[in-house]
């Protein structure tokens, strides 16, 4: 077995674990921010960590109406350019917390005024040494080049930053979602059989919206990373203006499909794929119906939440498809060609 | 010929008639944003005005320093989503001024406290009435439904921002840029040569960085919209965190690489690609003469430019090799399948 799979088996623990560890920590910051609220929030991060970001965006947003910012680095560590960054708390995100340019965005915002939080599964990293505030995701050791525990860990740890900056995020519901993650990984031999299906694909669309948007970037780069499929992210609305040229029968399409406020806009997506003849792969829940006169293969999660809490149940799917297709390939999900697990880059 | 084809040749003429007429309007908005600079600058767009959008990103931080959010449309449209835009200048950017979403975006931002502009090719638009203040993109009729003129005209607006907002933007600078539009037209023949090579392409990445990062996006849209090749965009730092394990022989890899900072991160990047054995296209002027050795093609601009002004000129040759690829393809660049010039979604 890979230890992709392994990883991914383990994140119901290593949600519950995260949360119980770092609710002291989070009800201090919420105490610290409630003096003093910053105006915005600027979100530092590379690949998988980023597509964590990307998520913390909407979320945070949507339950604080707090703009955020996703940082492009190249502008602190190649332009060199002083911000304003007064009022702002900039958080980084970095699995091992030794990303080069992370770090180096996240110190030269603490020179320019931000209040600054490292989010990382590494406590002794440069970091978590860097950063004024700490969230440590607790995801245990992750081996597999492929993340996949830790960004669940990183989607978490937002959850907890919408929390402390005063987002009408619920501790209950945050409780629920490690069995939600557990009720998805039943899922696991329906996918493995699925993917077989697949095993001869070379390129794909994956969309979501909203929440989920950010998904829909974590499983294309999942499928890139383990299964070497060219695979575009777009949302949903996006998609529609002017990608969907690309669409041609039996081109695979790969949907989130949550029910709730988005499903208007993903519908209208699956209805214009639909006519096209393509292939479409929804991952819903019992929630939702109208997929099933859409979608040419549907992946329904067993355990419905609320919509503000789709997002890391709904990756999980996602997550097995790509290890288990990836088997199906005759690859080895852990060890892609050419990557290792740090990538530095300025 | 395509209008697509006619309507990338007139950029320089529609350049210079953009800046001609509304610098008065310019100067105006600047002297009004003088007296209230704002804290942060969010900008609201979709397809290629996104693209313009991103780029806007990277010169207003780059040259003034003041942080730039580009806005999530969803957010507004589907969570309704109270947000605190006090201190804000709300920018919107869309060719025909009627996509839907981006106009319920500036509406709701306006209602908010923000301050608002919208950038449109169309005078008589919702756009342009519901904003506060306009600047106008000159560019004549858009009748092809792959947007050249309008992206080019779209980015020279930033620049105008950029300078409305006080960074350091010399009038004197943009107007050598349709000179150097004017330039890059040349290379037509020499394109429409090269682009027999790339007849049954299915898929690309593009690659790119700092200012040119946009242009990433911009190559690669028009590759999906006229030539229905699956084509990814990365900067290249995020395409070294997982999305290179794609890469085998000949793969094609099409690189924006201007002389000046973004280099060091462009050269490293093509050094792997060829280790890899990729097909390496870069786009790249007589200031760069490392680019030789690393590239399986190259095209290079007549007309050398300071970095921050690279970003127009570089376009061109994408566009020029996008419109002529269609047509080697037997595809019609004006009218892709399944699109229609305005695309309304929510």
């Amino acid at each position: 077995m890979s230890r992709m799979l392994e990883e991914i088996r383990q994140q119901p623990e290593a949600l519950t674990r995260t949360l119980s560890a770092e609710m002291r920590r989070v009800e201090r910051f919420k105490r610290l921010l409630e003096k003093n609220r910053p105006r915005l929030v600027v979100l530092v991060a590379r690949g998988t960590s980023d597509n964590a970001a990307l998520f913390g965006r909407y979320l945070i947003e949507i339950t604080t109406g707090i703009p955020v910012s996703l940082a492009a680095p190249s502008i602190a560590t190649l332009y060199q350019a002083p911000m304003d960054y007064r009022d702002t708390l900039v958080v980084a995100i970095s699995q091992s917390g030794e990303s080069t340019d992370t770090n180096l965005v996240l110190e030269r915002a603490r020179q320019q005024g931000a209040r600054t939080l490292g989010i990382t599964n590494e406590r002794g990293s440069t970091l978590a040494r860097t950063a004024e505030h700490v969230f440590l995701v607790r995801a245990g050791k992750e081996k597999s080049v492929a993340a996949t525990k830790t960004y669940t860990g990183q989607m978490l740890a937002m959850y907890l930053l919408a929390y402390a900056l005063g987002g009408g995020v619920r501790m209950a519901d945050l409780e629920r979602i490690p069995e939600a993650v557990a009720a998805a990984l039943q899922l696991e031999p329906e996918i493995d059989a699925l993917s077989e299906r697949y095993r001869f694909m070379r390129y794909a669309v994956v969309v979501g919206r909203g929440l989920n948007y950010a998904n829909a970037f974590e499983f294309a780069l999942k499928l890139m990373e383990t299964c070497y499929i060219v695979a575009e992210r777009f949302s949903s609305a996006d998609f529609l203006h002017g990608p969907i040229a690309l669409v041609e029968p039996n081109f695979p399409v790969f949907a989130f499909a949550p029910p709730g406020v988005t499903w208007s806009s993903i519908s209208e997506t699956m209805d214009r794929l639909k006519s096209l003849e393509a292939e479409i792969v929804a991952i819903t829940d019992g929630g939702n119906r109208e997929v099933e006169s859409r979608a040419t293969r549907m992946i329904r999660l067993p355990r419905r939440v609320k919509e503000v809490l789709t997002p890391i149940p709904y990756i999980v799917p996602a997550q097995l498809f790509a290890a288990c297709l990836a088997v199906q390939k005759g690859l080895n999900p852990d060890k892609p060609r050419t990557l290792s697990k740090v990538t530095l880059t300025l």
